[in-house]
C-alpha cells in the first residue's frame, strides 16, 4: 500500500480530531444507550403516524439492515479471537515460543483486514445524506423539520469537502472501524489495572528507585531524543519534496511521547513461562507499567503546549513550564484519584464483614475500581492514569483485607478482562492495517522512526543504567541493560494514543508509523527473545521468591561482615532515605490503619491517639501480634507446619521492612507458579488464610519449594 | 405525582418508538464507539484551523463539560450499587429478610430520584439547537454545510412539535436517563445467561413437564386474561373519559405480554437460603426463566400482529396465524441458536486440551456464549432467549469438559455480571419512578391492571396445576399452588419490555403501571415471603439432593411394590415418552459426543459407525468404562472414599436416566450449599474432577451430607 493508495482511501469515521483532555469515558451502558440511539433512531418515524407508512418502512429496514452488519461485524471479531485462543492453545500445547499470542492476533487480524479490504464488494453511499446550509457554526444538536415534523440529529463529524461523496463508501469498512476513544477508556483500563493489581510488589519495590528512573526520566529522555530525530527526518522529507501537509517540531514531540510507552508484553510473557531472573522482570515490567502512565501524561501535556506559542517551532519558555505544569498536575491528581479510591475501598473491606460474602465483596471491589475512572474523568485527571495507580493501591492494601475466594475472583476476573482487551486490541491491530482508510505510508518518515526509537532507547537506557550503578548495590549488569534495551517493545499503549487522533496528515502518517512499528517490534522481539535470554547469559528457572545468589554473575554483591551488619549497610546503601521513611511510615501506620496486619497502632501511635488507634486497630492484629510481642523480634509466617529461617535473604529487608507485605507477596508469588491444582490445595490447607504477622525487621521465609 | 404532573415533564430522551425486531444489541466497542463519537464530535471543530479559535473552544468546553456530566452520572448509579451492596451485606449480616437487595436497590434509586428530580437546578436548553426544514423524509444521516465546512449528524429520535423548546431542558435528568435497548441488550443478556447456566438441573429435568406447561401455556393464558381484563377497564376509562388517547385492543394483549413475564428473584433468594423445597424451587425458578423467554417472543409477536389490520380492534385471523407463525419461528430460531453454539462450545473444549489453560478456556466459553447473541441478532432472532438456551446448553455439556478452575470461574464471572446487571436494573427503576419524564399516572388502569395480573395468575396456576396434577406422581400440593400464585412477582423482564418503547400515549401509561407493580410485588411479595412459607407449612431446611420423604405432605407419592419395579411405574406414568425418548437419547448419543462422560459410542452406536463412533467417544471414557463393564449395571460415582447406594431416588432414574449429568448436578448442588472453605476442600480430594462414569440405570449415589 503506497501513499497514493492511501489517499484515495477516504476518510473513515475513526479519524477526528479530539481536544487534549476529552478522553470521552467508558461510560458503558449511558455512551452505549447513545450508541444504540444513534443506531436504532433511523426508525424513529415508525411511530409517528399511520401515513408514512412507506417511510417507516424504508427507515425500519435501514436500521435493521445497520443492526445486522453491526451484529457481524462484531462476530467476526469474537471469532477472530475465538480462533486467536484455540490457536494460542495450540502453540501453548506444543512449546512454541517465537510468536506470541499478541503477534498471532496481529496475524489473523490482518488476514481478515485483507479478505475485508479486498473481499467485499463497494457499496456505494445510499442516498441518505442531504445539505443544508448552517450560517455560523457546528451546532452538536439539530433539529430538522421535515414535513411538519420535527427530528433531532447529533453532530457525527466534520467532513473534507471533496470528500462528501466517498462517505460510507463500504459499509462493512466502516463498520469495523472502531472509535479511537473505545481504546483509551474501554480496552486500555482493564488492562492497565490489572498490571497495577498483579504487580510483584517485593521485586517491584526493592527495584523501586531504578523503574522511576527508567519510567519518568527515560520516558522524558527517550520522547525528547525521538522528538528532535523525527524533526530531523522531518526536515529532510521536506527537502527532498516528501513532505506534502505541515509537520511541526510539536508534531514530532508528541510522535515521541506516543512511541516512548513500551509494552514489553511479549517478553514479559517468556520471562514469565521460563522463569527468568526476576529482578530483570520487575525492572521491565514495573518501566512498562509506569512508562504507559507517563506517556499518556506527556503526550497530553504536549498537546497543551501547541496553542501557547502561534508560531509552535520556537521554544516558549512560559508555554513550556505551564506544560510541565500541566503534566505534573495531571499525573499527581490521577495519582492521588486513583489511591484515594484504593484506600477508601481498603477501609470499607477492613472495616465491614464484607468477606462473609465474596460476591459482594468482589462486585463492590469491582465497582470501587471502576468508579476511581470515572472519578478521575469528572475531575478532568487521566483515568487511565488513576486506574493504575488504583491498582497498585488494591493490590497493597485490599488484597490483604479479602477474603480467599475473593482474591482468587477479582484475580480472575481482571485476567480475563485484561486477556480479552489485549487481544482485542491486538486483533483489532492487525485489521486496521488493512480497514483504516487514512493511511500514510511514508517510506523514510518509517525507517526514520525505527532509528529514532532505537537511538531513543539507547540513550536512556544505557547512561541512566550507569548512574543508577553508581547507586544501586545490585549492579545492573550489561546483560541486563541489553536486554532491557532489546525490549522496547511498542504495543497496546502506543497504538491507542496514535488512533487517538489521526485527522491531521502528520497524525496520520504518526499512526500508520507506529502500527508498523508495533508489527515489526512484537513479531521480531517476541521471536528473539528466547535466543537472546540464552546469548545473554540471563538465568532462566529462578524461583521468584529466591534471591540471586550472592556471585550471580549479573549482580555484583559486595559481601559485608555478617547477615545483620551488612543488612544494615544495604539498607543505607541501596534504599534512599524517602523510601525508607516511605517503607516505615507505610509498615507502621498505613498497613494497620488499611488491613489487617501490621504492628497494633496502639504501639506505634503516639499516646495521646490512643482512642483513635484503638478504633483503627483491627481485632486481628492483637490477636496475630500477642505471642509474638515476649518474643520482640522476628516476622513469622505461618503457613501449616512450614517453617524455615531463610537468613540468607538480604534486600527485602530494608529498614522498617513492610512484614506482612513482603510475606503475602511472597505467597503471591509462589501461588502464581504454582498449577491450580496444587493452588487448590493450598488453599485448602489454610495457607490462604495468611496467618501473618510482623514486628521486626528480620524474616522467617517459608521454603517456597515444596510444592 | 398525578397525571398532569406528567404531561409538564416533557419529552425525555429515552422515549422513542422503535420497530418490533430492532433490538439493538449490546454490540459494546461498536456502539460505544458511536456514543463516544456522538459526545465527543461536538469538538470536531478544534482540528479545521486557526482561524476558529474560538468557536473550537466553545464547542471544547461543551464537550468537556458533556463528558464530565457522563461521568458524574455513571458515578452516581455506582455510589448507588456501592451503597446497595453495603447495606445488602448489613442486611445479611442481621438475618433480615423482610426486604431483598433489589428492594432495596429500589428504595436507593427512588431516593437518588427524587434528589435529582427536586434538587437539581433545571438548566434551561443552550442555543445548541437550530431549525432547518427538509422537504422529503428523516435521513438517518445528514450532511450540514458551515460556513463552507460539512458536519455530518445522525438522526436521534423524533421530537414533539410543542415540546421544542424543552428539548435539553434538565442535562442532569438527561443524563441519567440510560437509552432502553440498554436495558434489553446489555443488561438482560447476563442475568439469562446466568439463570439458564445456573439451573439446577436435576430438578429441573423432573419438572420440565410442568414447567414448560406453566411457561408456556400459562404465559399465554395469563397474556389473554389481562389483555382482555385490562380492555375492559380501557373501555371503562373511556366511558367515564379518563382516557386522553388511542388505546387499542392490541395495546392490552402487548400490556398482558409485557407484564406476564415473572420474576420472582426475591422469593428464589430466600427458598435458596431457608433451603425451601427443591421441587418448588425449580417449578418457580423454571417457570420463570422461560416465561421470559415466552413474554418476549410474544410480545414482539403481538407488534408483528398490530400492523396487519388498519381495524386494530377486529380480530384477523390471517394476522392472528402470522403472529403465531412468528411466535414460532422466533422462539425455535432462537432455541436453535443458542443450543447450537452451546454445542459448538462443547465440542471445542471436549477436543482440544484447552482445559489445561484455564484462562483461554473461560475467555473462550465467554466469547462463545455472547457470539450467541450475536448471532441470533445477526438472523433476526431474539438473543435474549437465544442466550437463554446456551446457558442451559453450556450447563448441561460444556460444563461438564471445563477444568475445575475453569468451571468456577465461569460460574463467578457470570454471577458478579448477574448480580451487578440485576441490582443495576432495580435501582434504574426506583431512579425511573422520578427522572423519567413521560409518566402517564392512570389510578384505574393502576388498580385495574393490580386486579388483572392478579385473575391472570390465579387463571393460570390453579387449572393448570389440575391439569397437571392428573398426569404428575408427585402432585402440586395445594400449598405449593398458593405459593406459586403468591410468588408472580414482577421485575427486570417486565421492565425491560416496558421501558423498549414509551413512544404513545398507551406505552406510556403501561410503562408507568408496569414500574408500580414492580415496586408494589417486589416490596410487597418480598417482605412476605417468609411469613408466606411458614403460613403455607412448606418445609424450609431441605437438602437440595434428597428427594422429599415419600409421605410428605405435598406430595402424595404412591407407593410402588419395590424399589425397581416402582421406579419402572414412575418412569412410564411420569415421563411422556417424548422426554423418555430425550433423555435416552442425551445419554446414549449427545452426551457421549459431547462430554467426556456416558457410554463409548461405539457401544451405542450401530456397528457401521464404528469408526466415526471411535473418533468422537473420549478416551476418558474408555477409562472410565472399564471396570464397570464386567458389571454391567450400576451408575457410580467416585468421589473420594464416600460412595453410598441411596436407593430411595426414584424420579431421577427416568428411563435411560441421564447418569453422569443427573451425577454432576448433584455435586454442584451440594457445592452450592458449602461454603467456599468445604468447596475448596472438596476439590481440593479431587471431587471436582468427576470421575464419574455410567451405563445402566440404577444410581449409586454419594452421601451429601457429609459435609
Amino acid at each position: 500500500m503506497d501513499p497514493g493508495d492511501a489517499a484515495r482511501l477516504g476518510p473513515g469515521l475513526a479519524a477526528r480530531a479530539l481536544p487534549p483532555r476529552l478522553l470521552l469515558l467508558p461510560l458503558l451502558p449511558l455512551l452505549l444507550g447513545r450508541g444504540l440511539r444513534a443506531a436504532a433512531s433511523a426508525s424513529t418515524g415508525a411511530a409517528a403516524d399511520d401515513s408514512s407508512a412507506m417511510e417507516e418502512l424504508a427507515t425500519e429496514k435501514e436500521a435493521e439492515e445497520s443492526h445486522r452488519q453491526d451484529s457481524v461485524s462484531l462476530l467476526t471479531f469474537i471469532l477472530l479471537l475465538t480462533l486467536t485462543i484455540l490457536t494460542i492453545w495450540l502453540f501453548k500445547h506444543r512449546r512454541v515460543r517465537f510468536l506470541h499470542e499478541t503477534g498471532l492476533a496481529m496475524i489473523y487480524g490482518l488476514i481478515v483486514g485483507v479478505i475485508l479490504r479486498y473481499g467485499t464488494p463497494a457499496t456505494s453511499g445510499h442516498d441518505k445524506s442531504l445539505s443544508c446550509t448552517q450560517e455560523d457554526r457546528a451546532f452538536s444538536t439539530l433539529l430538522v423539520n421535515v414535513s411538519g415534523k420535527f427530528f433531532e440529529y447529533t453532530l457525527k463529524g466534520e467532513i473534507s469537502p471533496g470528500k462528501i461523496n466517498s462517505v460510507e463508501q463500504n459499509d462493512m469498512l466502516r463498520k469495523v472501524t472502531f472509535d479511537p476513544e473505545v481504546f483509551f477508556n474501554i480496552l486500555l483500563p482493564p488492562i492497565i489495572f490489572h498490571a497495577g493489581y498483579s504487580l510483584k510488589k517485593r521485586h517491584f519495590f526493592r527495584n523501586l528507585g531504578s523503574i522511576l528512573a527508567y519510567a519518568f526520566l527515560g520516558t522524558a529522555v527517550s520522547c525528547f531524543i525521538i522528538g528532535n530525530l523525527m524533526y530531523g527526518v522531518v526536515k529532510l522529507m521536506k527537502i527532498v519534496g516528501q513532505l506534502s501537509d505541515k509537520f511541526y517540531y510539536t508534531d514530532c514531540l508528541f510522535f515521541g511521547a506516543i512511541i516512548s510507552a513500551t509494552d514489553p508484553v511479549t517478553v514479559l510473557a517468556i520471562f514469565n513461562e521460563l522463569h527468568a531472573d526476576v529482578d530483570l522482570y520487575a525492572l521491565l515490567f514495573g518501566e512498562s507499567v509506569l512508562n504507559d502512565a507517563v506517556a499518556i501524561v506527556l503526550s497530553s501535556s504536549i498537546v497543551a503546549y501547541q496553542p501557547a506559542g502561534l508560531n509552535t517551532h520556537a521554544f516558549d519558555a512560559a508555554a513550556f513550564f505551564k506544560s510541565v505544569g500541566i503534566f505534573l498536575g495531571i499525573f499527581s491528581g490521577s495519582f492521588t484519584m486513583g489511591a484515594v479510591t484504593g484506600v477508601v475501598t481498603a477501609l470499607v473491606t477492613k472495616f465491614t464483614k464484607l468477606h462473609c460474602f465474596p460476591l459482594l465483596e468482589t462486585a463492590l471491589f469491582f465497582l470501587m475500581s471502576w468508579s476511581t475512572f470515572l472519578l478521575a474523568e469528572a475531575c478532568g485527571f487521566t483515568g487511565v492514569v488513576a486506574v493504575l495507580f488504583c491498582g497498585i493501591t488494591q493490590a497493597h492494601y485490599t488484597y490483604n483485607n479479602l477474603s480467599v475466594e475473593s482474591r482468587s475472583r477479582t484475580k480472575q476476573l481482571f485476567e480475563v478482562l485484561h486477556f480479552l482487551a489485549e487481544n482485542f486490541i491486538f486483533s483489532y491491530m492487525g485489521l486496521a492495517l488493512f480497514t483504516f482508510q487514512k493511511h500514510v505510508f511514508s517510506p523514510v518518515f518509517i525507517i526514520g522512526a525505527f532509528v529514532a526509537i532505537f537511538l531513543g532507547r539507547a540513550a536512556h537506557i544505557y547512561p541512566l543504567s550507569f548512574f543508577l550503578n553508581l547507586g544501586r548495590r545490585h549492579k545492573i549488569g550489561w546483560n541486563f541493560q541489553h536486554m532491557m534495551m532489546f525490549s522496547g517493545l511498542r504495543g497496546a499503549m502506543a497504538f491507542a494514543l496514535a488512533i487517538r487522533d489521526t485527522a491531521s496528515y502528520a497524525r496520520q502518517m504518526m499512526f500508520t508509523t507506529t502500527l508498523l512499528i508495533v508489527f515489526f517490534t512484537v513479531w521480531v522481539i517476541g521471536g528473539g527473545t528466547t535466543p537472546m535470554l540464552s546469548w545473554l547469559n540471563i538465568r532462566v528457572g529462578v524461583d521468584p521468591d529466591q534471591d540471586p545468589p550472592p556471585n550471580n554473575d549479573s549482580f555484583q554483591v559486595l559481601q559485608g561482615d555478617g547477615p545483620d551488619s551488612a543488612r544494615g549497610n544495604r539498607t543505607k546503601q541501596e534504599s534512599a532515605w524517602l523510601f525508607r521513611l516511605w517503607y516505615s511510615f507505610d509498615h507502621n501506620y498505613l498497613k494497620p490503619i488499611l488491613t489487617h496486619s501490621g504492628p497494633p497502632l496502639t504501639t506505634t501511635l503516639p499516646a495521646w491517639c490512643g482512642l483513635l488507634a484503638r478504633c483503627l486497630t483491627s481485632p486481628q492484629v492483637y490477636d496475630n501480634q500477642e505471642p509474638l510481642r515476649e518474643e520482640d523480634s522476628d516476622f513469622i509466617l505461618t503457613e501449616g507446619d512450614l517453617t524455615l529461617t531463610y537468613g540468607g535473604d538480604s534486600t527485602v529487608t530494608a529498614n522498617g521492612s513492610p512484614g506482612s507485605h513482603t510475606a503475602s507477596t511472597s505467597l503471591e508469588g509462589s501461588r502464581r507458579t504454582k498449577s491450580s491444582s496444587e493452588e487448590v490445595l493450598d488453599r485448602a490447607l489454610g495457607i490462604g488464610d495468611q496467618l501473618v504477622s510482623s514486628r521486626g525487621t528480620r524474616l522467617v521465609f517459608p521454603l517456597e519449594d515444596n510444592a
